[in-house]
C-alpha cells in the first residue's frame, strides 16, 4: 500500500465483522474487555463509543489481544510525522504524512519491517536512510543476508547506518531531524520499526503464566494455566521445534493456525499447535531472504555443537537464461548431523525452498536425509542438483 | 536451444572428455565395449575410429550407458524429416530441420518432452500439432495437469489429438504427412517423443538381473547381480519411496546422484542410494506442473486404499499484484492418513513447493505431518495459509 502497488486499504482486509456475522459470529469492535472473573466467568466490557459497561458471560475465553509495535520512550517520539506500522490505522496515518509532502524518511530499525519499508519508501519517491542499533541487518537471516540486503540498499540508494544508536528526534510540531550516535539526520518522515510487544495486559492481570518478552504460555492445545482460559496468536509464546523451547516469533501464519486449532478444539474436535520452526521469508527490493530454524550464532547460544556452510548456486539451470544467484547456509549439529536450520538468499519464489529444510526440521532430519532427497528438477526451475542438494553435499563434505 | 532461449548447443555441455582429463580421468569417446568377461575381469573394447580393438581389465566395471529414445517401427519412420531428441546430435539434426524451412510439425507424444518440444517449435515458429495415442497428455501429472496442458495449447494454437493412433509416416524421401486415427496432418518436421528404452544389450549379454521395460537391478549400493560390476543412471531400476517397488523413472538428477554415490563407494567411502519419489516438474509455456509420489490412479494401481483432493489457491498473497493461480493435488492412504504424493499445476518456481511433499513422501509423512509445518509466509511469496497446508487442511476435513 505504501509503495503503491496495492490500490485500496480495503484490499488488505481479510474479513469484515459484517462478514463474520454472516457466519453467525458476533465481532463487537471499539469494545473493550476491561477485567475478567475467572470464578464467576464472566467478563465486563466496556462500549467505547458510549461509554457504557456489560457483563457477558463465557464458557471458554479466548485472549487474542496481539501485540503492538514497540515505540521506545525517546524524546519527540510523538511529533507528527513519527509513525510506527502495525495495522491499518498506522498504514493510513504514513500515507497521509507521505501525501503531505514528506521528502525523507529515517527507519529506525533495519530487521525486515524496516527493510520492507525502505523499499516501499523508496518506490514512493522518497530519500531513505534506515538507522540500526545492532552491527547487522535482518540477524535472524544470518550473515549472508545481513551483507547482501546491505548491499541492495546501497544500490537502491538507501543509507544505512548500523551500530548507530538513535538519542532524540527534534522538529517543531513535526519531526524534522534524527539524532543519532552516527551522527543527524534530517526526515520529515519517521517510521520506528524495532520490534513488538504483547499485549498482556489482561493476561496478567489474571495473573496467567508468563512466557519471554512477557507473552502468555501456553500448552499445544493453547490452554493457559488458568482453567477454560486460552490464548493464541501474537500474544503467546510458541514451542520452537529446534531448540525445544518456548519462543517469540509473532508472524501471521501461526496466529492463523494457532486460532484454527483452537477453533477445532473448542468445536468439541481434537487438534494440537505443535510449534514452529521460526521460518521466515521477507522481499527487499529485488532480492529475497528466508531462513528457517536457527542461524549458527542461534544455535550455538541455545547450546547445540553447530556447524555451518554456505554454498553458491543458481537457482534454475546455469545455461537457462532466467537463472539467478541463489546461496544456501546449512547449519547442523555436529556428530549427529541433525538439521538446525537454514538461511537462503536469492530472487523471488526460488528462496522458498527453504520449506523443504522446515519439513525436516518438523522430523528431526539429519544432512542424509536431505541429501537422499528427490527434488524436482527440470532446466527452467532448477539444477540437476537441486541447491538444497549441494549444499548437503558440501556439508557432508563429499 | 530449439526455441532460441540457449545460444549455442555448447552452453548445454556440463563437462568434456578434456575437463575429466584434467581431473585426472580417461574418458575415451567413440569407443564401444564389444564383450566383458567377467571371470578375467576385462572388456574388449573397439576403437571406432580406427575399428581396432583391445582389452582393458578392471577392478569394478560400472555400467552407465544409458538409455536411448524410442522409435516404433513405423512404416516411414526413417524418412529424413523426422526425429528423436534425446542427445545433443538429436538436437542439432532438429535445428537442421527447422533451418531448413520446415513450417509444420507433427509431436508423436504429450508426455512432457513431447509438450516442452511444442513450446520450443511454436517460439521457432512452426505450425505444431500434438497427437496422443492416450486419452490425455502429462499422464503423471495427474488430471487437472491433464486439463490445463490442453488449454494452454490450444492458448498457443497448438492442435492437440488424443486418443489417436499414427500408423504411418509419408513422404518422398523426406516427410510430408502424418496418418493417425484421427486424420492425416501435413509436416516437414516430425518429433517422435514416446518415451525411451534402456541400453542394456551389454547388460543382457552379462546376464545381469532385469528389472522393469529391461533396465538392470542393482541393490542400493549400485550392485548387479554380478560381482564387481554396477550400474547407474538411465539403464537402472530404482526403488520407490512410497510404492517401495522398483521402478524406471530415467531422469538426470537420479543418474547425478547415482553415480555421485557410487563414486564415493568406488573411492573406499560408505553411501547408499535412498531410491526415488518420483518428483518432475514441467514447464509448457507460461504454465508449470509438478509431481511427487504417486496419483490417485497410481496409488490405486499400486494396492493402495487412496484418496485425493485438489485445492485451488493463490501462489502468492491474493491482494499482491503478481499472485497467480495454483492448484494442489494431494494424495494419500485411508485411515493412516500417509501421504503417498501431490500434483501442483501453477506457474514459474511456485510448483516447487512439491519439493516439501517429497521430503515427507521419504520420510512416511502424514497429512498431519504436512498440516503441522512451519513454512514460509510474505505477501510475495505465499498467502498467510501456504497452498500445501490449505490443502492438508482440506484433506483433513476440517
Amino acid at each position: 500500500m505504501i509503495s503503491g502497488e496495492v490500490r485500496e486499504l480495503d484490499n488488505l482486509v481479510s474479513r469484515t465483522p459484517e462478514d463474520m456475522a454472516e457466519e453467525g459470529v458476533t465481532v463487537r469492535v471499539r469494545h473493550e474487555v476491561m477485567d475478567v472473573d475467572p470464578a464467576a466467568k464472566t467478563v465486563s466490557v466496556k462500549n467505547l463509543e458510549t461509554g457504557e459497561t456489560f457483563t457477558e458471560p463465557y464458557d471458554a475465553l479466548v485472549l487474542a489481544t496481539g501485540a503492538s509495535a514497540s515505540k521506545p520512550p525517546l524524546p519527540g517520539v510523538d511529533l507528527a510525522g513519527v509513525h510506527v506500522l502495525r495495522n491499518l490505522e498506522d498504514g493510513a496515518a504514513v500515507l497521509k504524512t507521505i501525501r503531505g509532502g514528506a521528502k525523507e524518511a529515517v527507519i529506525i530499525g533495519g530487521s525486515y519491517i524496516g527493510l520492507e519499508l525502505a523499499e516501499a519508501l523508496v518506490k514512493a519517491r522518497l530519500k531513505v536512510r534506515v538507522v540500526e542499533q545492532a552491527p547487522v541487518l535482518l540477524p535472524t537471516f544470518g550473515p549472508s543476508a545481513a551483507d547482501t540486503a546491505l548491499d541492495v540498499l546501497k544500490e537502491n540508494g538507501v543509507e544505512a547506518h548500523l551500530d548507530a544508536e538513535v538519542t532524540a528526534l527534534e522538529g517543531e510540531g513535526r519531526v524534522q531531524k534524527v539524532v543519532t550516535s552516527a551522527g543527524e539526520f534530517p526526515a520529515d518522515l519517521v517510521m520506528i520499526a524495532v520490534g513488538a510487544k504483547p499485549n498482556s495486559a489482561l493476561a496478567e492481570g489474571l495473573g496467567l503464566g508468563l512466557g519471554p518478552s512477557g507473552t502468555v504460555m501456553t500448552d499445544e492445545q493453547l490452554r493457559t494455566s488458568l482453567a477454560d482460559v486460552y490464548a493464541v496468536g501474537d500474544l503467546t509464546a510458541t514451542h520452537h521445534v529446534v531448540s525445544g523451547k518456548p519462543v517469540w516469533i509473532p508472524l501471521g501464519d501461526t496466529a492463523n493456525k494457532q486460532g484454527r486449532v483452537l477453533g477445532k478444539i473448542l468445536g468439541g474436535g481434537d487438534d494440537r499447535f505443535r510449534g514452529i520452526a521460526g521460518t521466515a521469508v521477507t522481499k527487499v527490493f529485488d532480492r529475497a531472504f528466508a531462513t528457517t530454524g536457527l542461524t549458527l550464532e542461534a544455535a550455538k547460544d541455545a547450546g547445540f555443537d553447530a556447524e555451518s556452510k554456505e554454498i553458491e548456486a543458481t537457482d534454475h539451470a546455469g545455461y537457462y537464461p532466467d537463472h539467478r544467484d541463489l546461496s544456501v547456509t546449512l547449519v547442523w549439529e555436529n556428530l549427529s548431523g541433525r538439521l538446525l536450520g537454514a538461511q537462503l538468499v536469492g530472487y523471488g519464489d526460488a528462496v522458498k525452498r527453504v520449506d523443504v529444510i522446515s519439513a525436516l526440521l518438523f522430523q528431526r532430519g539429519t544432512l542424509q536425509d536431505l541429501a537422499d532427497l528427490d527434488l524436482a528438477y527440470a532446466p527452467p526451475f532448477s539444477n540437476a542438483w537441486d541447491p538444497l542438494l549441494v549444499a548437503a553435499n558440501v556439508a557432508l563434505g563429499r
